[in-house]
């Protein structure tokens, strides 16, 4: 399904809005409705961010009724297909139809012990998790106070707002993925290192390349339209890199294809992953 | 094939021992010869070293002639079907069994340059290489002086000795794997993090285990015997434990399963691979 | 001043109990009065603890009282002499006393602002800090809401009872200061490297030594009673180091001598401070 | 004593060249002489490149008259008052005027044993080193072979022609120091950190700034003439900073001030130096 652009998401009247982003909010339009007079919006970060301030400003019972329109997890609705298209896709995204009948029936008891304790159904943005991230988040946040955790679940929704949008507007080109290797036994840029960036399923090869003389690589690796969110792997092979520059090296080096396992979670941004190097050692972070 | 113990190495006569090592060094018993008087080794580490010190100790034809002695890589011995077992075996490892005809005619111009210019055959330790390292050597070493090429050269049949011993010997019961995590966001051990070693060919996972409060795993990931050389990947989930933890995390998280990808090169070492995570940032090193 | 032992705190009966450490809660005795019967205390840890609890447990009229019982910082109190003595010395020791008339100005207005609206003066453990420290705590914390304000000023108030507990209790000998260098650049201990351990105020030598095989020092730097809360600063001579080592350094080289600067707030824990160090990239952390 | 300008050095005739930088080269005026025709001279690094290429394209025999024509390191000449105005100024600033006769003994004991290994005096760029250094240099280097060692030596002379260049030629004003500062606890730069550059020899505040929304300072540290060879603190003022972002720090905290020293070589560089830190760690490199 093509996305919309948000030169088209600024040309909708009210009724076109709400139409497009009703349901981004869980069974709750009003949130749409809300920030639709916040147009023009120059970035789906900027669209976003009306959306979240939307709910951030309704009042208190409103909010309550937003977390309870979410669906359990792996609960009954699921099982009877009552859940909205959206959420039937992220808990299938998150191997939730796919329980064995004790781990599903672990699932229902703890979302009763949870709905018992706070009044609301417990509410995880799972596109990307799995079920050992769901048991996680539900063994620590059942011990919040209730102020905290209805802080934590409106968190949630807005992580899950975040992603559904990015499955129907296209991002503004403004991300880009670039690289930065640094040789730290000789204190220069690695130059001559082969890179390869694959996605995160571990399939597909994006690109194929090889740092320049400063370390890094002429223009993104991937940038606007190319750039989604996701789980991406760069692969950073230090052990010819390190045999060519004539490291004695052992047999097979400790140190030979170097993997970074990274997320993008919003595509407008700018994700920078430097790697400092050396034969027995590395460092990576999101840096700027 | 089983292999010998280090007790059984330790009770071969001159004989057997030359039968049973004479073939290390290619067509070159000497060499095995020689290191018998050194008998007992407490560790193919120690027998290692006394084939290698055989070697240093020759004089400056020996060594030369032991150097003629191997075969070009991808050369015309290969092609003929007339390599040694173990030339065979590792020069397919290396997929040079599996050249195009570019690649091998590639390969033959390599070797006749480089005999050209040494006086003796393009010798690579290549178990565990591929062309591209292959090719990166070549590259670099054709430039090297006469003097420092043949060192190279013995340290490549060094590092040759050592890997076929490893498939002939048992290694002493003195390796061992170890882990230690540090979350450098709170200062201390990372306590509760999951994690998974695998082989480094991607398939099995040998050992999935958690944390303990001193962010180390309860005895060693593997040891003695089920330390081999080769590659391995260890599989820290650390967004699972940054979640577990409370910190505030995009979705999905910059950082999830964190892979370390390393070699194991002498099995009777102690490799310890510390871990220092942020949500955002990690390093690791080969610790002691 | 001698301080008390553990074994004479743990021998003091009620009256005595609260005469020691009735003074350590500002002007509010009934903390120690209720920590009494947690005795005996295995460390001054645990009997920190005990206070903090009591202030926990209290209710939050006996918590806003006793944050209305410390004195402004730099303020009228201090002026007219009229501080306890452990508050006079910890405003000292921030160099509060030795304020301009413009800068003595300016923390009036802030605690009058900040008192406007909390209800209790601002409260910040300063016996470490300077007057940057001050100012900066001022700016973030006037924001706060004040639930969180008054949750932060009760840790504050934690700090400065564990601060002057330091000054009357000798801490259970449980502490030590150890290191740990690793050479990123050979993947191995950093054998051989000399290392100072300095007095933060730059002036004393406490140790002077020289790593072990194992990147070690034999024995920790400090243990027990030798070591104190405050600021430390170890010099690892790098520079000779990796000349020793036979490494190729810029004249001269980029890094020689590294400090690391860093502060022991609890004595009877174990600090533990490695280095991974190449010629060009240090890192260090708190490890365990 | 001012410097001459880079296009002063290009007007000199072949007389005055040798003039100016024939005492360079210990006692040697033809290494200056050679590297004339290599004019113009765009950067004090291609000036010194042109007198080192001069000497390594000179046959063994002269480059051993100019090994022997290097002074013993606190030998007889000097104390004979015979040393050249350079050597006695790099002399005294490694403090070898000031030896105790234990250590001069020592010292001309490892001057005659080196010297009757290798023919030549042990020479050593010694300007920014200490009798520390120098005396790890000795062990090092009197296990060397002789073709090895006459390369290091050489080497040393190069590193001494570089350091005498600076003090008679002013560099390129293309140098300059940077820094970026990356807070790894929230995967941002780090704005707001405080920083000073001082002199290494701990006095002088050269800059007192802080960092902008990219974790940078506006405009380089220092810059062209400003830049001089030597060494430089930069200290980061990390607790007032995580203070301020929220942090829940241990009183003092672990680190407050952060201490990194490193030297510029060669002011016609750039410097770029990051930190990547934490309220429990950091990293340092220099980077590009």
């Amino acid at each position: 399904m093509s996305r919309l652009s948000l030169d088209a998401v600024n040309d909708l009247d009210a009724v076109g809005f709400t139409a497009a982003f009703g349901g981004l909010a869980e069974h709750s339009p009003w949130v749409a409705a809300m920030a639709f007079s916040h147009r023009p919006f120059p970035s789906v970060t900027a669209l976003h961010a009306a959306l979240v301030a939307a709910i951030n400003a309704a009042g208190p019972d409103q909010q309550l009724a937003l977390l309870r329109a979410h669906p359990d997890l792996a609960g009954r609705a699921a099982l009877a297909g009552e859940l909205t298209a959206s959420s039937s896709a992220e808990q299938a995204a998150a191997g939730l139809d796919r329980l064995t009948p004790e781990e599903m029936a672990r699932f229902q008891e703890l979302n009763a012990a949870y709905t018992a304790r706070f009044g609301f159904p417990f509410i995880l943005a799972v596109r990307h998790a799995t079920k050992h991230h769901i048991l996680a988040a539900y063994a620590r946040r059942v011990t919040n106070t209730p102020a905290a955790e209805t802080a934590a679940a409106l968190g949630e929704v807005a992580k899950i707002i975040g992603m559904r949008l990015l499955t129907v507007v296209e991002p503004a080109p403004t991300g880009r993925l670039t690289v930065h290797a640094l040789d730290t036994a000789a204190g220069m840029p690695a130059r001559g290192l082969p890179v390869e960036l694959v996605r995160g399923d571990g399939g597909t090869v994006l690109v194929s390349t090889i740092t320049n003389a400063d370390g890094r690589v002429d223009g993104p690796l991937l940038a606007g339209a190319d750039l989604h969110a996701g789980v991406y792997e760069l692969r950073f092979h230090a052990g010819v890199y390190f045999q060519t520059a004539g490291h004695a090296l052992s047999a097979p080096p400790f140190l030979d294809v170097v993997p970074i396992r990274f997320a993008v979670a919003n595509p407008e941004q700018h994700y920078h992953v430097p790697l400092l190097l050396s034969p027995w050692s590395y460092s990576t972070y999101r840096g700027s």
